[in-house]
Order: structure tokens, then C-alpha cells, then sequence
């Protein structure tokens, strides 16, 4: 059996210290300038070596990065490749990648994108496809939704993480609406602790991850009650206004069961004019600050 | 400004005179016998040329065919050049394409899918980087979650197909939680009409579309009076049990408004002992008589 992801992201937490997990959400128009020209132009290649490069910057400091799947697929196809490049640098740097594609279908399809990025017991090797430690996925189909992505994780060591409640504005237009007595979202949460409590690991966390936004402290404080042995992965600190206040009640007494994204905030820091003035044109300086200031932020408000 | 994809679908039902949407899910361990082996065991051109020949088969039958995107995903970032290729013959041969990706995020990364799939206003060209008509998107996220998509298909002509209610036996698990008064399902398809009403075209349609299963006909019939003006992509006709008579209620009046979705049944007909019989290696000749009769089928039981 290969070790359950749920234990290897505690590992990889206690390893680095801190459960920053860097946003990789590649857009050639925030590239440093003259990035692209370096490449004559190949904005293919571009985007793959600035991926390169920030993980490069941040491996040292953080224990997983995150791809924003969607702005490699508006390169077209050749975008996807340097996807796959660019995960499998990350994973040669010991980073736990997570692919942030939100998948959502049925039975075999299901099946299919779980093969690709999660694994599937079926297979004469359970790895997925693609260089990948975890995905995200989309609840509003049901546990048929769920169970293939599931299955394919057990099997591989694989985790995922289930959309809850995002971090959005309009988020609450589906995802608050209350029936039976309590939101959408909360239903949600109790089905997936029901799905993952079979597969806890020795940390007592599962394979099977929530989103939950930092953007509402009051519920990811509810669902942190909620989703006990289930990590969670907290976006909207930073850009989106989530403090590290406001992310501190998504952690366990260890410290463990959550990690925070910052995409923006560390991929392109280099544009805010304060690193900009300090750094200038060593870009990587601005990120590796930006990235050791979260971590001391996440820290500073961590429960004693 | 281009033609109004609401239109464009109505042109091409009209022209083909049905409503059948092939869907191409190409599974290796489903093609003909010997398929893999014409091309020396490369399964990505075995896949594509597969594709490319139901394509030519289905082409003079059908108005529009549905490419389930995890069955080439599940082949590695090869497979997503495979899906364009494929997608290019089947524009070349006049047939619309949905992309079936189930896509869904917020903002920028919502804007990136856009880009990919649907199109941008923000582009220099608002066309999409793949070659797509539609693609299937998922309302967990909220308007923050439709409004990039919809943006990019009002400029491109493209379309959209918002899932409301699926074909699933657990759709219902959270679709069918009823809150203030009604599902969940019914709730998305209020405000899908809301979204879509300033955009409807000549026909009287618009380019956000709606999936809603046909295994549950009663549903069907209620969102169907509700989803006027709507576009409705009907999945579940043939192998998961749906019949003519359950997706006859989607059509309006003028025989329009409603895609059956047929993928398994047409696509890999030639594994159906019947077919197999009458037609033995001639595989593509199960696919157009599987397509034809689809098309019988569903005349039979329309409204008149």
C-alpha cells in the first residue's frame, strides 16, 4: 500500500514547518519584463521556465505548490505539456503538487480524469497519468462524483480536494442556500467526512480534502469543527483580503490540517512597487520574500 | 458581431432535421478489434484517428457531436493534442463541437478557462484558442463562476451548457435538497435564465445552454417550462436508460430547444452483439446504423 496522502502532507508540513502551499497561476501579461523575449518570443516556453523558476525560489521554504491548471489550458495543448514539465521540476524539487482543475463527472469519465490525475485501482500501475500528488474536484454531482476519484487515491496515495465553500463573493448564492435546516455547504461537508473517515491514516487525516475560503472566517471556523481528520486547503489569503487571523482557526491544536494558497501574492510579487523598488529586476528576490513573510504571518497567528 | 450561438444551434438542428449530439468518448480498451495495432501501437493516433472516423461516419447524420475531455486528459497532455485534432476534422466537416469539461472557477482563472474553451472579449481575437463551439460548465461557484464564460461566448458566438439537474442515480443528493421552497436544481435554473434572457438571438435562444438529464423525465418536463429560451443538452438517452418518449418533453413546439446526447451507444455500437452480427469489421457501418436509428427513435416519439 502506498503511504496515504493524508500522512504525507502532515509529513511534508512538519518537514517544512509551515503549510504555505504557493499558487502556481502562470499569465504571460504579469511576466517579468522581458521574460518572454528570452524565449524569442515562445510564450510556451516562457511560462514553463517562469514556473521553473518560482518553484526553484520557493522549494527550500514550502512544503506543496499548487497549479492553476486553467492558464495552461489557454495556451492549447502545448500549454499542457509545459504543465507537465513544469510538475514534474516541482516534484523533482520534493514539493507535493496539487493540480487545481476542479473535475467533476460521473462513472467512467469520472473514472478517466481520476486515472489522469489522481490513479485508479484499475490500472496496472495505480499512479496517475500526469505528474500529480492531489487534485481538486467539484461536489455537485454526488458521490458518484466522488467515489472514482476516491477509489483512485486510496490506490495511489493520491489526495483530493473537495470544493465546500469557495472563497468568491457570490459563492453563497448555491452554496448557502439552507435546506433541511443547515446551508448546502455544510451538507457537503458531512458527506465528505462520511466518504473519507474510512481512510484515515495514522494522522488521523484522510486522502480526501476540503476548500474552504478564507474569506468567511465564521465558516471556516463552523467547518473546521465540522471536517474533523480532513484537510483543509484555504484559499483568498492575501489578494482575495483573507488575513492570517482569519486563517489560524482552520488548523488543528498541532498546527496541522490545513494549508493556505497564495497564488498572486508570491507568484507576482515583483509587480507590487514595494519589492519592485527593492529589488528591481532580481524577480525571484521579490518571491522568495513575499513567500517568507507569509510564512512568518501564518506563523505569528498560529493557536498556542 | 458573430452569429448568436443560440442561433447557430437551431440552424444546425434545422438543417440536419434532428437533434441527435454524438458524444465522443474514446475508450482503448473499446475500439475494434485490431485498432490499436493499425497504428503500431500508438494509442494517441489510434484515438484520434478513431475519433476522426466516427467524425466521418456521423457527419452527414448529425448537426453537432460532444467530446468527453477526460478520455483524452486520461492519455497525458498528448491526448489534448489529440482531442484538437480531432476537433479541427470534425469543424471541417461542418459538425458543432462541445467540449464536454465541466469547467468551473472564479475571476481570472474563470476567464483563462474562457479563453480556452469559449473565448475572450478581452482577446485580439475573441475566438477561442481550441478549436470549440461549447463547453459544459459546472453553477457551484455562483454568477462569479458563469459570468467570465458567458462574457466570452456573447463576443465569440460560442456557447455554453450550465449543468442543472444530471443523469446520475446521486444527482440528488445535493441537487434535490429543497431550499426555500424549491431544489436546488430549480434554483440554478432561475437564475441560468436570468443570466442567459438579455442574450437570446433571432431564434429566440441564447448561447447559455442547460444539461439536464433525461433519466428523470419529470424533472425534465418541469425544467424544461422553466428554461425557456434555453438550450437543452439532454444526457442519459440510450445506455443509461433514458428513452425517446422521456426526452420528447424537452423539445418546444417547433422541435427545437433540446440535444440528445447519445455517446456509448453510438460511438462503440459495434461491440453490441446485434451490430456485431449484421456488420462484423465493417465497425463503422454499427455507427451509422446505431446513429440512424437514434434519429428514428427520437422522431417517432416527437411532439406534433
Amino acid at each position: 500500500m502506498p503511504l496515504n496522502f493524508g500522512d504525507r502532507l502532515a509529513q511534508a508540513v512538519r518537514a517544512k514547518n509551515n503549510a504555505v502551499l504557493v499558487g502556481v497561476d502562470p499569465r504571460p501579461d504579469q511576466f517579468p519584463a522581458g521574460w518572454i523575449d528570452r524565449f524569442a518570443g515562445d510564450v510556451i516556453a516562457a511560462t514553463r521556465e517562469f514556473g521553473c523558476e518560482v518553484l526553484r525560489t520557493v522549494a527550500p521554504l514550502v512544503p506543496a505548490v499548487k497549479f492553476q491548471m486553467a492558464f495552461y489550458e489557454a495556451l492549447g495543448p502545448a500549454g499542457l505539456q509545459a504543465l507537465e514539465d513544469t510538475a514534474r521540476t516541482a516534484r523533482e524539487l520534493g514539493l507535493i503538487v496539487i493540480l487545481d482543475g476542479k473535475r467533476n463527472d460521473i462513472g467512467s469519465t469520472a473514472e478517466a480524469y481520476a486515472e489522469a490525475y489522481v490513479g485508479s485501482p484499475k490500472a496496472a500501475q495505480p499512479a496517475p497519468v500526469w505528474t500529480s500528488d492531489a487534485l481538486t474536484i467539484n461536489p455537485y454531482l454526488g458521490s458518484e462524483g466522488i467515489s472514482p476519484f476516491l477509489d483512485g487515491a486510496v490506490a495511489a496515495g493520491t489526495g483530493l480536494f473537495l470544493l465546500v465553500r469557495t472563497s468568491n463573493p457570490s459563492a453563497g448564492e448555491f452554496q448557502d442556500l439552507v435546506a433541511e435546516g443547515k446551508p448546502i455547504y455544510r451538507h457537503v461537508a458531512e458527506r465528505l467526512v462520511q466518504w473519507a473517515s474510512p481512510h484515515a491514516g495514522t494522522s488521523g487525516y484522510s486522502p480526501l480534502g476540503a476548500v474552504v475560503g478564507a474569506t468567511s472566517p465564521a465558516q471556516l471556523a463552523e467547518l473546521r469543527g465540522v471536517l474533523k481528520g480532513i484537510w483543509i486547503l484555504v484559499p483568498g489569503y492575501g489578494a482575495q483580503g483573507g488575513t492570517a487571523k482569519d486563517v489560524a482557526v482552520a488548523f488543528d491544536e498541532n498546527g496541522l490540517g490545513a494549508v493556505v494558497n497564495n497564488s498572486r501574492g508570491i507568484t507576482f510579487a515583483y509587480r507590487k512597487p514595494e519589492y519592485a523598488t527593492k529589488f528591481g529586476a532580481d524577480w525571484q528576490a521579490a518571491v522568495r520574500e513575499a513567500t517568507q513573510r507569509m510564512i512568518d504571518d501564518l506563523q505569528s497567528a498560529m493557536p498556542r
